[in-house]
């Protein structure tokens, strides 16, 4: 299903190389001011075409916004919106008609609908997530009212990691530099490598970090729904996502009951809070008032500049060479993507949470 | 919300201490015979007192079935069932009505709803998880029928790891120890681990491997709802998870895309596969036909057998010691729930992907 | 799916012949006070061997909460409830283990499903309404702290018809008669109706009025799930209904939009009301803070003590006479079922309006 | 919530005096035939100015499909589509802005939602059932391959009915007068009604009857979810319905049981059918194979062309006239939308029913 969220719900549509990528944003409250401007922007950081890291494809990526504003403000009705496409090249796809590109959705597309529109990967295309940044843009707009903050970076291309956590970075480098990396070094170290794997005609992956800030306690259902596992699905649910993890995550396996316990104090202000944060700010699937955490895992891109070996669709050995243009790396243009599922879940368990009191 | 699931849904209900745990399970295909034992079998393998690695705790554990079942087979009614809880020890626990344990639910659960039953962790505690065993076992009744298999094991407890892909594991040897771990030198070592870890009053985490086999091409849904999204969410939704990942997950970021595209190839029967399966049986998050494998990070579980500092619900500064039975390490148990948890996402998506046919 | 509701959700299990009828209320508000006296007072109501004009089945119908509940209050946790079968006469239906009985769901289930369990007519018993009933008082509880008001009535027995509106009664009489008639007059030729009905071997349908008061204005949502289409869903999902209408319904049809549409004026108290309510209290799918009240049209009981002719499940012709003890009339206890679906749609409506603040 | 049905789902935005109407159906099987002709056809049946009778206002309803179909076929992707508003008069509602038009939405959008777009009536606009409409059209592309029609008709204008049941009609005169009655001798006298009434400048409602044939048995879930309540629902959420009947409905309550029961017989093929159909094509919730037949009742448009007492929003008194182009009675343009409703349900459940097989 094409629905995202429970009462705050995004509804997409669209493929690469059809009339344009949409959606239905419902559920969103009114009387809140739309900033185009920043949804725009928003758009902008996710659009291909940014530098010499992304892919070359031109795309406007100019937003209409189809209902549920009135002069200038959300009415509390739905917000259907649509990005028209432009500057397709579908030709380029002519011959992944009948063929399988590896480790890509035509082969089990093909197998779920017997049918597919090959053209620029279709629904498969991470044109879809234009979408998810709009849906994310209208979410951040009442976050911000209630002082939540959701931020995002790479903090790792290949084998270039971040060593600090994120309290070690200044959020306001992210965006000074291509990779999207609080850390201008590494940042650099980041770039160089995606050059290098895109001359090679080849891509590799990485990781963003999460951080989302000021976020109330007690967002989230304890049992199914935990915050985390909502979080969880939104990220997994990215194109090329191949893990989760959030607080210590994986590393924190091998670590003791005692060393990990975040211990309760009180806080100057009377409320309540811990001293260290290892859970990642959400505890029994509840936010818990500390900054919630989280690293998400992309593969390469399966899309290369050179050839593989496949088969057409009714098995037929061949050797397929990718046309067009595209991202040796998608970290850097993931980044928003990230930070709008995040958002888009936060706001969903913000409302849900305010039903019950 | 309670409810796990979009067309076979199993919706739970039940704390530690209270009258038991029990649960509904909504959109069971009729006709299926009801294999008791079975079903049994599955609780036991979740239930507390099994080793000496595992909580002391004696539970019977006997399951009700309350409808939904006619003469020994599923009617397509909904199906009721409850385990009652037993031999609670609910005066273990009188010290924690007002005092916060670190790292659990208690200081979320009290700020969410104001109110909350401190008897052996309530809602929070692990006995919820016997309804998602339930849940499963009758997932799985189903699966066998299609030649699905669903297996998980054990395979890092602290530091010690095994070091194989699931394939190098004869399954076969899972039950045969107390960790469920198919490596039986590697079992012995992490039993050691534990009960080093126990003696010290402490606790310890892991990796759970899942793995299904005989799934069908074309289970998912592409956009938000991707197989191994609703895998994740499901995972991520099990206590003390706080990870998750497929394929090659994580360590998959390193590599580069050349090294890592599953080459599709013609199969002797006719159909298609791959050459190499790095993506986890799921591509565009649909199923194509190989193995899923995942991984599922546990953090160490949160009671200790120590004193802790921590507040009271008022902010006073205390110190607490847990009296009680509790686990050193969850992993061994989390096994059967880690199965559960796949299975009914592997089933509910095999029945929506039957509606449009 | 036998899930009802938004987020306040009641999914119901259970059979007539069964081990019992039971439910889990999820997103029940926290702190609220249990009143398990009115809880069984709400499920007396609805329960057979009340009076001459009912079923002389026995059944004591005691709820047991399994869940959700702490120290008398709700916790926020889902609410798991059971109430026992006992008394069952399985045997009164041997002879139609492979007989369809006219206007039942027999034959409908065995296509269905393939399987049905035939004792007491299983899942389309009517004993399924006891988890209506209490999820049904839950949301009441909340509702009354919010001053809101539920009451339904029988209004038409066969062609004996109360003539006037709601507003000519004195609801405090409802209850003072077994036919739950404000009019003690009608009420009697009702019963009188009933029983020769009765004595026939014969059944009588009815109309049952159901009266909100008391509810805010802006509750419902205004395209798909207006709060009528909601309460029609609710109504028409009783068994044995036919019919559902609201303001001036069907018979509205005929007069002119002049004669009927309710004009606006400003209340003593500076909020603004209508001079009339022939909207029935819902106003582009919104209440509007009159009155709503409704019409809901049951059909004669299916279940005849007379003979009939019918067919067997390999469709031979044959001639059934039930046996055991049927209501010649389901209107008197249908009166707190309509009741408690109206008061879940109102609870979960207010709910959901609370989110959007 | 603007999204209609569980596995096949309609989710609609757009306001009457915006940029468009639109919608995305979710859960369309793939490999259908896209009949375009048929899809404007169906939305030309809804627009206005189709003749004398309807409003005056022209609008061209070409409605644009953005996604999901693929070489003329459906792709499984999900179908987004958009109408572009033209030809509005929006300075028409210049004198509504600030008053609350009497029957009409205003009022409690205003006070749910703080804003609303008052031009034409925002999203309270008869327009939004163009989205309906399209999403039907899909729902009878599939559901005429399997056999299943549908069809809707004025069954009364005012206080004047057709007397016949259904069977009585020959439905290819529906479409033959602009009222779209299957009786021409009562469709003139209804036209002559609707003409004076508008000379009137006043409104008038009606019924509209709908059948359903060639349904498969066991359509529709059992409890909440009967195929009727779904149905009722659907209807209940169009604009100025007021009441929804299936089979004998609201007449059937003064019918004793034995006049009302179906009796089962063997059908000629070999199958089972009911010597009658009082009830309307549904047992216990579930399709059971004859003809689905309800009653829709239609209260008179709130618009009306002659002056009438309202308040403004701060609760002034002051005196409204409508201006622009209304219908004068919406149940012509009514009959394409209960089609399309019934359309939605009936493959939604026919879905559903093919999961659990």
């Amino acid at each position: 299903m094409n629905t995202f969220g429970q009462i705050f719900r995004l509804t997409t549509f669209g493929e690469s190389h059809g009339p344009g990528i949409g959606g239905v944003i419902d559920g969103m409250p009114s009387g809140i001011e739309v900033d185009m401007d920043f949804l725009q922007a928003e758009l902008d950081r996710r659009k291909p075409g940014q530098s010499a890291l992304t892919t070359a494809r031109k795309e406007g990526d100019r937003v209409e916004l189809l209902s549920g504003v009135f002069e200038g403000k959300t009415t509390g009705c739905p917000i259907g919106f649509l990005v028209r496409n432009e500057n397709q090249h579908s030709s380029d796809y002519d011959n992944m008609r009948n063929v399988f590109r590896p480790s890509h959705a035509d082969f089990t597309y093909q197998s779920k609908y017997g049918i597919r529109d090959h053209r620029g990967g279709g629904r498969t295309s991470a044109r879809e997530t234009i979408a998810r940044v709009v849906g994310g843009a209208f979410a951040k707009m009442v976050l911000r009212q209630r002082g939540i903050r959701i931020t995002a970076y790479t903090s790792q291309v290949g084998n270039i990691a971040l060593t600090g956590s994120y309290h070690d970075y200044d959020f306001s480098l992210i965006e000074q530099n291509p990779v999207r990396c609080p850390d201008p070094q590494k940042a650099e170290e980041m770039a160089k490598l995606i050059a290098q794997v895109k001359a090679d005609g080849d891509t590799i992956g990485g990781i963003i970090t999460g951080v989302i800030q000021g976020c109330p306690v007690g967002l989230g259902e304890p049992v199914f729904d935990k915050l985390h596992a909502q979080l969880g699905a939104a990220m997994l649910g990215i194109n090329a996502v191949k893990g989760f993890e959030y607080g210590e995550g994986f590393a924190g396996v091998t670590a003791r009951g005692s060393e990990q316990n975040d211990i309760f104090q009180p806080a100057p202000d009377g409320t309540i809070t811990t001293l260290t944060n290892h859970s990642g700010g959400i505890q029994g699937g509840l936010s818990n008032g500390q900054d919630i955490f989280f690293r998400v895992a992309f593969k390469p891109v399966a899309t290369l500049l050179r050839e593989q070996h496949t088969v057409t669709a009714d098995g037929t050995p061949t050797i397929l060479k990718a046309r067009g243009r595209h991202d040796p790396c998608v970290l850097p243009r993931a980044v928003p993507i990230v930070e709008a599922m995040a958002a888009m879940v936060i706001l969903d368990n913000l409302l849900l949470a305010q039903a019950y009191k």
